[in-house]
């Protein structure tokens, strides 16, 4: 005797999120049946809409229920300058700083081709035909600092360098409140390496 | 300028689920809408459906698609020995050991005093009137061996001792393949007051 076929679907079907194991998405299923169904209810709502309305921003490639999203169609934001994320979370995390301005450009994802990941599967040039419409004068490549960032960073830079645009990436060094005793040892290197006249 | 509202929403959705905090969310979320808009539409379904046919058993307890599950409802199982469980989980890791063919009794919980869940809460008058059916001769407790579990045991064996039924525990001690020397202390306290004869 198995579990009722719902069920084994429902947990199978929990599988889809990312870092979801068997064991978890048979407690998720259990928990919203038995404790949270309104919970439930209201996710496979979200779900629902969320595929119907949400697509990307023709302009930034970030999730948008618009062609152009209310942040590329803001004309209070510089189109001068163009940032290049690698996700949706990135971006957020920019904008909470409250010190950048400029538009945005959402790569959803990373040069990673160990997975098969190649500037076409990253349509890089859709990038590059966003950030030559004239109006671009600055891409700011805000690509993680990781080895498949960096590698990122490096081929969009060349790539637009070509075109002739001014091309910048987030600076590198001891982080804001950071103690050189508990940093590690390639940040100080880069961040004598990068050192800054005051 | 803020995600869009449909977004907004299904991160908020999806915290709904235990463990899921607002960055694994907002993961969740990318992750679906970018890379598995088809397993998300499953998941939505999934969801609607087991809202729709899932209750529980009126035998067991357990989640089932009947008023009367499969597993009760099956003639070749020994309706003689009602097994009580905290979970389906727990059910079902005994069911895999494929050394049991009596009936169960899912307790969806445990006693949790500082929760607030007592023994109305846990419904044990249902237990009870289950166990008091005619058939059952024995009730074995298969609850967890923690502290919680170990009182959930303690308070049914009163209730149901008092009624004259025959109430046995999950034996302890030291597991299957386990080496001495890597056993906690209490386990093998355990297993030396709770020797048995060869």
């Amino acid at each position: 005797m198995s579990a009722p076929s719902s069920l084994d679907e429902l947990i199978a079907a929990l599988r889809c999120l990312p870092g979801v194991g068997p064991r978890s998405a048979q407690r998720m299923a259990y928990h919203l049946l038995q404790h949270d169904r309104k919970g439930a209810a209201r996710l496979a709502g979200a779900l629902e809409r969320s595929l119907a309305v949400l697509r990307h921003c023709g302009r930034c490639n970030a999730f948008s229920e618009e062609d152009v999203c209310a942040r590329c169609a803001n004309p209070r934001r510089d189109p001068g300058r163009l940032c290049v994320v690698e996700t949706p979370a990135d971006l957020a995390m920019i904008e909470q700083t409250q010190s950048y301005d400029g538009l945005y450009y959402v790569l959803m994802g990373r040069l990673s081709p160990l997975d098969g990941i190649g500037p076409r599967e990253l349509e890089l040039d859709r990038l590059i035909a966003r950030a030559c419409d004239g109006a671009v004068r600055e891409v700011i490549l805000a690509t993680n600092f990781t080895n498949e960032g960096e590698a990122t960073a490096h081929t969009i830079a060349a790539l637009l360098g070509a075109r002739g645009l001014t091309v910048s990436r987030l600076s590198r060094g001891v982080p804001v409140g950071g103690e050189l005793e508990h940093t590690d040892m390639g940040t100080i290197a880069q961040a004598l390496a990068e050192r800054r006249a005051l």
